[in-house]
């Protein structure tokens, strides 16, 4: 064996250097004091954390599926104290998560200063109690929520020669986990909060790479393969037993602006993609346009009209040169 | 500076609710009970742990390229027991979860209730065996998997003029942390861990956006720049000095069905990519279809023929309105 | 309730195996002998750490805009110890990493053999004040980059319809931490430290799935919607008010090589994008070629040459078959 | 403000040096196998865990008050769920670390080479029946340990004048902590776990200063205030209503040794301490007497022979010199 | 070496057993509901977290001695935000404490139940301001706590013959943290928190094995060696210049209790002990007596009876038998 | 069940409150300049890291009993990496422990200000050197401290008529943890590292009671029964086979000082303990006197002049009142 290091050497110090932090600390504070306009001028208000809405997701995906993303160990006898305990702490602290993202909504006809506000006629007391409400409705709808995810895995099953068991495409497969926190998030948004939602999907996005809008309307039998880089926007509404694959685009054609040259927030502007339709990888599908029942469109499409039912679109051809 | 806030002010906080617990959680049982043919019928199998995986590739890295992926002070008298010592804890967790990935495998001709269950005859000590064997036949290929892992590095360096050290290379590059992931994967793959293996796959994906899939042979000197949403899949075969950009698929065509509409697993559906063949970004190539020695493909390209040796394959034209 | 488990039962357990120990350490050694000529032969160099620049960057975040990425109960009287406090810390370990990544620099004339090495000239005490030196020229333009990040966070909330909030966007979008993170990166690899800023631009790759060179020029008003797959080479300039959209690929056309085979590196070779440009998803621009003020690309447009100003770039349509 | 430091200055690194480490490794082999009389020879056992053992403790305190040790929000539908989960994982953990534990029980007549062995006509499934055996009853104990404990959190709260609730009394007094575990360890030593008893006697101490033999019996309503150095050993009697102070040792007078000079283990040596009996700070009682009902025992006393009840020993008194 | 491991063996794995869970919740349901009359049945009611009050006590240590408990590389630039910022986020987190800690406190003339309840007239909003008072009336008093300190830190110097450095007094002294500690715990107490103050006492307790009790007055110049043991009541009085070894009691003689048999709680009962008395390992002292100026009392001293200054009190001799 | 709470209800919330911060700041400041006569003037000092050296004294332990510290599972072919890395992970910690230790050595004749300094003569690279040889003769002695413990663990398994096995003694005795970190002590002690060693007897004193300065020379085959409050002065020295237990102090009668006043530091003041001498509990022994070889001490005893060897020495008796 060569000789990787002589016996005595030294390894270079951190340095010990002065900043001129008075300086910086004074001119930052003079940066945020001329960019008053995009802060916020009310009371103390308490973003959500994403590190507790990834403990609170990791909660309820424990409760709906104990036994791959609980704990295995579960027998008849306690099975029912894990699920019972895993949601009472999950829906508490979605409670103060929701309450939290109440405080951060838009303040209509007001786009011009960027200043988000507290709904007019909230105090603190009506807070707590809207963010118990929206709680315990989505409490309420988590049997539902699992009846169509368990759809999602059969379609998962069945849409990929690849998948070998339900238990991978539980634990390998990016698209269940996004589609599970598209579910929740949905939920969520459809509840009254959306900010809480879209951090929800700004967490699925990061691991998986799979960008859906809370807004999006999905319906059963969903399934994404691989699924890097698939976007859907805030107002498409998919069917049933559609599958999708990675770099799929379901966007907006053009955003129009009102008179003042600001954009028209929330109109529809994205596909309706109906049942059964399967759009392969890198296709671009842009507008309030619909794909019709059955439809498969090739990877690489562009796509701005709508089509008929049963069509097959594919890209024009390369050339060899 | 301007009142950031009052002497004094409450923070609104954490409302106390009730979710109806018993309905939900009584709900959830049914949904389990109602959804049992997707439920597990037999022993207790524990998951293999995606974080005891991730420390497994980590120390299974450090043993690999001990100053990089280690520790930096490292002599001649210390650096073999590193070694040694990573090498060891590493294979001790490896065969656990290569044992309980082995309970999950799925029944031949069962596909219809995606029922995953024991291989036929194998009891736990036959687990246990199979589960050592995988192991220290593993740990033979190491010495193997490092050197090529050295013509990547190489590649890497020579491939891109933005590239300035192995160093960087090493820790800077997403492209070859999925490759050193992927050739642990394939061959736990060939050593009969799938399921290990695929789990491998997801982490390297959701690390980098590179989805391979464990079944894909790679040849040396393999080199992938950027990689966002690259896709190779599980029957694709590449050869040697093969260079891919971001958003490359290599995947399948058409997913023929069997007789009762059960996709038929496991047949070639991928296409080889010969020796010495760049493929641009975006491009996308399916189905078993052979792109011969020396080809470049485009960005963009859409490819589902195969192509000879030294072709150079470009994109329609964009068109200027 | 169905039985889950029966009463007493046992958890087949982790097996011990041995795992030749002695021959695989051996194995390794002698890979790393052979292979040499890729491994640095000199002083002890600890690498950047990855984790270390995590926390710097949560640390400047949270320096610069104190109630969103800091902690939001901060008062007239504690914002500015706060600020000087997250900055003190923040800067001492930035210089430490400064200084380690220093080391890392390419040898010229002499990328035949992979050897990066020390800088000519430098000593320990050289490298402590060059370091110095550096991270207190970062601190100076601390406040220049929050301007011009404020400017990118109002592009972004005019620039979607989906927006609803500043802090939305502070806290949901990928595309504005990669934009803040490209700032920090930038300006120190402007400063001479362009190893850890590589590093930086890794780090906001794997969580956004945006790469961004560090070396790339961009103006202010920036604004990356959704953003999954974007690829910025180093070379790129990007003006003012320029809005990317997913897997938008502003690349390099070719690589050219010198006589001796090797990559010429460091020479402009990616898109000049002029002010006020809008690129649409999957669009891919490549080589040294300038996009125009006004223009708009269209989704999937692949684009080798320049355009002129006011251009209106589409795709070639696709077809149904 | 006076200078603290110049503005640039070194950190002294720390030295890389080289230990020998090769002699050192093999001088400790040498050791280990000249000392292998006192080393176990033959299957892997695993010890138990202190950290898992104090999760299991921790786990079991919020079981029986829930609200003091568990988490403050419990509502009435929530806290069974809780109290049952806490439980299950609890119990199902202790269960590993009771089948551990009983791998080490000491072999009768072999005290002369310190050789721990199992249990003769034990194998591995009559062990995990047997911890599976003692865990459930020391389930079905919990509530009677949960009563007993109530009377002794009374026995604080009237016996301290410094007390002004139970919560301060659950929260802040070692001697709470201390007969909370020493009642878990009794419990267990008694069902056949000693090994795992003493562990938790130690895990008491360290917090506490307080080292209760798992082997004392304990009755209701008892006290100890302050507590640093208490010391109750093994075969100790302790009646109901007994308050101790710190420093006070119920221990041994002698160890007689066999005729081979080993000591005799098991037998009763230590005091009978009867109802209503108050030890003050320091007081030493030695060997198997008894001290009658309602006597009060001053600080300080040095007392190695039985008295009657009521008695009132004090110290001989100090003098001034 | 001899054979430590066969090449094959099995770990025994842990069992899976059934507690008869839903009896044991039962139980310990009805064991709550039977001692209702110790459980709370008012608003809920967070506890005081000793993992909260750690970090306050940390942080505050921090900015009192900035360099040895909080960061060695301070500037003259760095140092005050350093200090600002740490005090800041502990008072913070301390006024939140400290209002948890203000509703637990004892119900007057109603010992009899042991009821601890919110003092009468105080609603939520009095809590808040009451709590913020005492945290801005314990921050005024920060700069006498640390004068003070510094000359216990003297005392311990000049008192200890193997002390030789204040660094090592600050880092490796128990007594030091348990006088820092204690002197903390003083003013909350004297500014009506004194839950919180004892809960400071029972982490240093646990800590360094000094039980010292909040209410204690002790003067400047205080010095305790070694420490174990050593226990001071609640209504002692200290001078200046005392020092203290191992196991020394301040203590209480009796408890009277009034008509009701209930202990009388608050009234002096612990000695005075005047300026620079020296009090040796184990001396225990009880009772409201004054130990008189320059006393000496010697090691296991048992003393209920004032002094005169300057005596020198010893214990009765042992013997040889 | 009754009623806990209420359906919806609200939680107290966090005051928010203002400090005076710049003000408390303000006067920290100045304390710190008027006390600057114990400030330390000159080149910054890293204090030893108390969490480092646990972490070492971990590895160190986990060396020289693999399978007790370490972990269970090392088989003939993997036990000597084990040991190797975590020998070299500790001396490479140890090392730079040892470095900064050696900053803090107090300036003889100069005790009237209590400034520490470097020892003169010293420069950085010199500190390097004499770290790593107190490092490396360490290193050295490791196999001899071993062979020692295994005779302290002999003896207590001898000693305790409660100890069933040496696991049990190796994992639930606090006289042992103390005896392995003092021998660890005592070795840097004689090495010349002094201020790292008293921080490993502060960490022993804290997790077992046990306070021993590692100055002091203890024999072979060592035992401390229970332990808390035992007390073994600097400059004690004690033979073979010696045993005692809880709150025996080995201590110093009188602290001589010289004419200035000041304590004359390092002379001899601790007992001579001569072989096979017994301590019982709570005995106190003072002075430079010498214990004969063979004696008992009994409990309480409190002893400031030589005895004889086979002495046995009692307490003065109590008195029943």
């Amino acid at each position: 064996m060569s000789k990787l290091r002589p016996s005595l050497e030294l390894v270079v110090p951190v340095p010990v250097g002065t900043w001129g932090l008075d300086g910086v600390v004074k001119s930052l504070r003079q940066s945020r004091e001329e960019t008053h306009n995009i802060r916020y001028r009310g009371q103390i208000r308490e973003l959500p954390s994403r590190e507790a809405l990834q403990r609170i997701l990791d909660g309820l995906s424990a409760a709906l599926f104990p036994t791959h993303y609980g704990q295995p160990v579960l027998t008849d006898e306690s099975i029912d104290y894990f699920v019972g305990d895993k949601l009472n702490t999950a829906l508490n602290d979605l409670a103060e998560q929701v309450r939290r993202g109440l405080l951060f909504v838009s303040r209509q006809g007001d786009e011009d200063d960027a200043q988000p506000v507290v709904k007019s006629g909230h105090d603190a007391s009506d807070l707590d109690r809207e963010a118990i409400e929206i709680t315990r409705n989505f409490a309420s709808q988590l049997r539902h929520i699992r009846d169509v995810l368990v759809t999602d895995l059969q379609a998962a099953y069945h849409g990929d020669p690849a998948a070998h068991s339900v238990s991978e495409i539980l634990v390998c497969y990016p698209g269940m986990t996004a589609i599970i926190y598209h579910r929740f998030a949905h939920a969520l948004h459809n509840l009254g909060a959306p900010f809480l939602a879209r951090l929800i999907s700004r967490i699925a996005h990061s691991g998986t790479g799979i960008d859906i809008h809370p807004g999006a309307e999905i319906g059963s039998s969903f399934f994404i393969d691989h699924g890097t880089g698939v976007v859907i926007g805030e107002t498409a509404v998919i069917g049933n037993r559609v599958r999708l694959y990675q770099a799929v685009t379901l966007g907006a054609k053009r955003f129009p602006a009102d008179e003042s040259g600001s954009l028209i927030k929330g109109n529809p502007r994205h596909p309706i993609v109906e049942d059964d339709v399967v759009i392969y990888a890198g296709a671009t599908v842009l507008g309030r346009i619909t794909i019709g029942k059955g439809t498969t469109i090739g990877g690489g499409v562009w796509l701005t009209h709508s089509v008929a039912a049963d069509s097959n679109i594919t890209q024009a051809q390369s050339r060899n040169i």
